[in-house]
């Protein structure tokens, strides 16, 4: 790939071509180089998008929550990101259960830009490749980003350090298995919604995330409100809307982004450590006839993996010298 | 913790002691130091198990189908470690669902071991935990390890990679939502079973299933069978329990065992070389003060952090003396 042509594709992003962002993000998924490039071209352009996490079991209607949620945003003008996590996603083009709810007018929007993580990314790479994709969408011209996911404990993708206002959707009577996963995802909520309002069980699953809620309330500052909607109609969008906003307001008014922006800037940095390490330094070590010599000592038995790993790295620090080091840290 | 400590619990876990093993399990999960000893310590150990992923969607009835396997596999002397990666399992004590299904006699059996993984490991750990606890499992005298998946795209678990047999759970009339689902991981199974056998639609079920694995049989070498159960009653556990052995049989006389086995070795170099960069040697670099100039100038936004880690981690490398290096490389 051409550095001109990662470039002209990096500067139509940023103005809102969604071909370039398609065309950004597949390269960061499948090149580590364009991806370092990427990421770091457009690291200070990010963080003016609002991001929105959107979680909740299967079938509890996210999907259409969110088209609604989207619609509501664009015709104040805003453009939004959809990401879709969540495997069961209704959102991602609707392939699999598209005829039931029409996403169609979604999709075809220019101010809207959609993209499915589901059949993408092998295990171990989904929240990366999602914090990346967010990343992207962040630095080109979107308002809003709103991601969708399972919320599921043991979905790697933590949503909660990745958006701004986490919303935790629930609905009646999804069964054992759906209040058990509830379980899980009821602390990160900074607003919580029940779908499918118009529903007889409604207002008892309202009364019981109410009285769950409150005894959190002392960690959060901020009580979460409980909303109730009817996603297939638009019942409840705009005070969901309007809860979204409140949040954003809170979030600055007690100082509490700008707190987050600080961490995150750590976090974003061990972040691009971890991965330089994995994507460049890693690779190079791989060729080296040093890890060859160990993996045969690993293959024959006289090493275990760990403790090679040990001799590996060890040596990488070991071969440090202390006083250039030293005179590294005081001249530059 | 005393060394001697460490080792008497290991010395106990590799004779099947319950609660030494549940200890290194913890320890491994919450200690960097004691994980890297403790795996280290047992890996030539493991390898005796044989290791089954059970996986699929919540409400297809995996916990039970997995209690009337090890309860099978119990009744011929064999110990059993079954490891709940699922949030939704019942077999994990029961703690949520237990009223519904018996699972307390299979929870006291001493030749039984169950650990959940559904409430621990924060966000990015608990593919690594699930893993350590299948290693530690493996090396303390069980003969079978099964771990319970969703089997959802997006979990990080890659219970191929872990498991010798793989297995897909499916059940008639779990709705749209679950068969969108049954798509991401029908690549996987080297068993299918449906489940729910008594239901109705459970023939119609198994022919979809079977149609399906038919088109992918080429790219296995293996057919999968697909086998109806009904976990309640315990219908089918025994054709289970032979399609497993079978399959067992098949990846030895392919040869597949062997070559799966250097593979895994390399692999488990490499994955100890990225967690020991992650445990031991970043923890070092972050407590440097090259470490803290870069992060000030993430913060003063002289630099990104992408550029930042490439700094932090080329200088890593390059004071690397290359003299020095190839000395080592002869010597040693």
């Amino acid at each position: 790939l051409p550095r001109s042509t990662l470039e002209s594709l990096l500067q139509r992003a940023t103005k809102g071509n969604r071909r370039a962002i398609s065309r950004l993000i597949s390269l960061a998924e499948n090149h580590a180089d364009a991806r370092m490039k990427i990421l770091s071209s457009l690291y200070w352009k990010a963080g003016k998008a609002y991001v929105i996490g959107i979680t909740g079991p299967p079938g509890c209607g996210k999907s259409t929550l969110i088209a609604r949620l989207a619609k509501q945003y664009r015709s104040t003008g805003s453009r939004i990101g959809i990401v879709a996590v969540d495997p069961t996603s209704q959102i991602s083009g609707g392939a699999l259960l598209g005829d039931r709810i029409r996403m169609g007018d979604l999709a075809s929007d220019p101010g809207v830009f959609i993209r499915s993580m589901a059949s993408r990314g092998q295990s171990g790479g989904i929240a990366r490749a999602t914090e990346d994709v967010v990343r992207i969408l962040d630095a080109s011209a979107i308002d809003y980003v709103i991601v969708e996911t399972t919320g599921v404990g043991q979905s790697d993708i933590d949503v909660k350090t990745l958006a701004r206002t986490t919303i935790v959707v629930t609905a009646p009577g999804l069964g054992d298995e759906i209040q058990a996963l509830k379980a899980g995802i009821m602390e990160i909520g900074d607003i919580f919604v029940v779908n499918k309002g118009d529903n007889d069980n409604a207002d008892r699953t309202m009364q019981e995330i109410n009285s769950t809620v409150v005894m959190s309330e002392e960690n959060h500052g901020w009580r979460p409100p409980v909303i109730k909607t009817t996603a297939t109609t638009g019942e409840g969008i705009t005070a969901l809307k309007e809860a979204i906003r409140q949040h954003s307001q809170y979030l600055q008014d007690s100082g509490k982004v700008e707190r987050k922006r600080t961490g995150e800037l750590r976090r974003a940095f061990l972040d691009a450590t971890k991965r330089y390490f994995e994507d460049v330094t890693l690779t190079q070590i791989v060729l080296s006839r040093r890890f060859e010599r160990l993996m045969k000592k690993v293959e024959t038995r006289q090493l275990d993996p760990y403790t090679a790993a040990r001799h590996l790295l060890q040596g990488f620090r070991g071969q440090m010298p202390a006083s250039k080091h030293k005179r590294n840290l005081t001249t530059s």
